[in-house]
């Protein structure tokens, strides 16, 4: 067997330029939360999966008793006469660092075959903490992309991330630009990661429709991001309730 | 050294349809403890041996002192004009994921050229508690499978099971249908999982007969079973007198 | 690079029968002491070194300042106008059960070019205590082999060694008969485990110089075995008057 | 993906006979400060860059918000007419021995192409406590290098370095003559190993520059080891007033 296997299921033609936006699993599954509302609301087609002895070895079963394959999927929407996008997601990044780096290049091999000329990998930032209103941190390998980061809304405050960005969300962009001359940048929505995180999510959404050019109902999302934030406070009122606020230093 | 190397018995052109039954090590052994049952009792013949430097590096030394690499074993028996039965059993299951998928690919490829049309994996389903009549829980890849399953006794409870299916018994039924257009379905025999369960055991072997159309006589596994239970009743009974009940929850 | 690299000094060409014996680091060293002492009062030839990146990424220095790589080395004589014999011994097995397969099999490849008809394979059976008179215990692949082990004093008691053969010394033997068509068998001296252990090193090269037909003064080796003798009773008896007998189940 | 990428900056044809100086993290981070300063002084140029996937899977963010992917790097400088310098540092050594022994080879093939005929590596030798004047310890592969080095000031104390040389500094040392034919010394300036020892580097910088033949100025290295020598000092008298001299074992 491959250590990479590809499952194609439509042939896409795309027109004009294309982007691919990558949410993978990762703190406050930021990255997944938005690329799963993207894929769903923009009605967007399974172009192919990618199946990999990178991934654990099991499957997942679903309620009907079905058994699937550990994959990571491309799906495709042309969003104008002009502009194509993909969006990347998956069950799993790969178990090793090789795996990791093999699994990146082959998603960037795609890319160029499908000409994708910019490409953004979709993170949280985990602060330990709760946040009111997410800031979006962004890295990027080619300067020439930052003032349009900023302009839509990304930040660059000295010293953060401080560690680097690990995994497939950095490895994307640092391949991406070094080995296929294709713009990347990374963005992560500020999270606790104490649990999947929609508020980033949708700050990220926010910030992603107007750097690629799509339009999508936010509906959805901010009413998950209100369900979650009645949720926390009525859990930090019980807590002040019970325990006079001596322990709670972990929800601030 | 290739990671995998084949050691043939012997040719084997099998009549009809062929179904593959696998059986190897796991939760409360169940999976291992039926196929075994199987190639003896219906006087398997072994086909070919499968050798791996995915296996522990050592060999096991029977009592004669003679000793034996670790390996997997595919048997084979005609058991009408029209069906061929494969089982395939072994001494360990790949020691990392990727010797795992690659190991359960060779075990397709093996199974596409011997012209299986159907394949189960069978395993434990670990509950952690004394079961009076194990249930058979079931996963399968294509739906069309479902009715016959259920027809046959398998059940496919709500959520259950519910971290999916980890290793070999999991790869090989996602692996099946996906690459090789292979039918597959994993039976999960309700277990303790606190030792060899020959209880699963024969009620995965009820269900598989009448699924796969063999007859073997129960005679000798119902044999087990009962002094299992008569054992597990014992030590029941001795700590009841000995504790007044008090420490009984670890085996109910 | 390549994951295994071998490096010829001498070319060979042995006449008449060749037999090889395996002596590489493992419990109480028994093998490796047992091969170093052959090799220094054989005064065996260094035919080839194995170099391989499933060695330990380091290099020992030895006290001239000079650096030595990870090696296994290959040695030879000529015992007699019909017989050679090689030696195999070296610093480490591989890192992984991956990499010990794969070493295992260079060596077989390399044993097959030199035309051996028979390995022995030498290590330590650990039994946790001191031991009088070492036995000497043995595993074949091939049943031939069986009486004349016997007859030159290996015995094979009921039961052990119980948990097989662990790392190189198991795997040459279960690869050579099965896949090379060499006769092979494992001579395991009995031994505490405690220290590098030459009692156990003595009663295999007693036993292996009647196998293999070669001829070698035991003085410096009894010398050492006597040593250690001394010592350990010493030892012993310090401890009796400390601890008036106390804690002694450690070393009897 | 191949596991190691060269991305090659500018076309080296190196003059005379070629020295490699290499310089990767490790114990103190001796190694990586020297060669960092040498590069920053002798204004040396970037020849190439080693991308693998046995490196971490991360990118680094700098101050600017830009992305790199974790690297080795080569650099260059024609020191005279006769001698040409290079040099190799980066950001990790590879994550297992294999990483390990592959990213070594691929160096000395680099090397060979260059015309390298001597190669010393770099690093730090820990000794767990402050050091006045550090020693430079010396391990060669070829016995004729030995008398330059200690004219030089290298030393050879018996059992010191007493494990060996664990990593890239010791792997390229050994392949280098063993299979390339290409001189090699490693050099370990003494270290406490608590922090980047920016001593431990001048004293490898002042016998480096000896036994390669350039010139650099030590004036800011000097001071960096003043300002450290200071600091240590200080939180030694600190200690001793607060403790009375108590807890001072750790730094003496």
């Amino acid at each position: 067997m491959e250590t990479i296997k590809i499952k194609k299921m439509i042939d896409v033609i795309p027109e004009g330029t294309s982007t691919l936006v990558c949410g993978l699993p990762g703190i406050g599954n930021v990255g997944r939360i938005t690329v799963d509302y993207m894929i769903d609301k923009l009605k967007m087609e399974k172009v192919l999966e990618i199946y990999s002895s990178h991934f654990p070895a099991q499957v997942f079963v679903d309620r009907e008793g079905k058994a699937h394959l550990n994959r990571n999927t491309l799906f495709y929407k042309q969003i104008s006469k002009s502009k194509s996008l993909f969006v990347f997601t998956g069950d799993f990044q790969g178990n090793t660092p090789e795996g990791q780096y093999e699994l990146s290049w082959k998603l960037l091999e795609i890319a160029r075959e499908m000409n994708v000329n910019i490409i953004y990998t979709l993170g949280g930032y985990g602060v330990g903490k709760l946040v009111e209103t997410p800031r979006i941190l962004g890295a990027f390998t080619d300067s020439s992309l930052k003032q349009n980061l900023i302009k839509n809304g990304v930040k660059f405050p000295e010293g953060e991330p401080g560690g680097g960005i690990v995994g497939s969300n950095g490895l994307i962009v640092g391949l991406a630009y070094k080995f296929f001359r294709i713009q990347a940048a990374c963005l992560m929505g500020e999270t606790s990661g104490y649990f999947p995180d929609p508020k980033a999510a949708l700050e990220i959404l926010k910030t992603l429709s107007k750097l690629v050019g799509f339009r999508v109902s936010l509906m959805d999302l901010e009413e998950r991001c209100k369900n979650l934030s009645e949720l926390t406070e009525k859990m930090q009122s019980d807590m002040i309730d019970k325990e006079k606020k001596d322990d709670l230093g972990y929800f601030q």
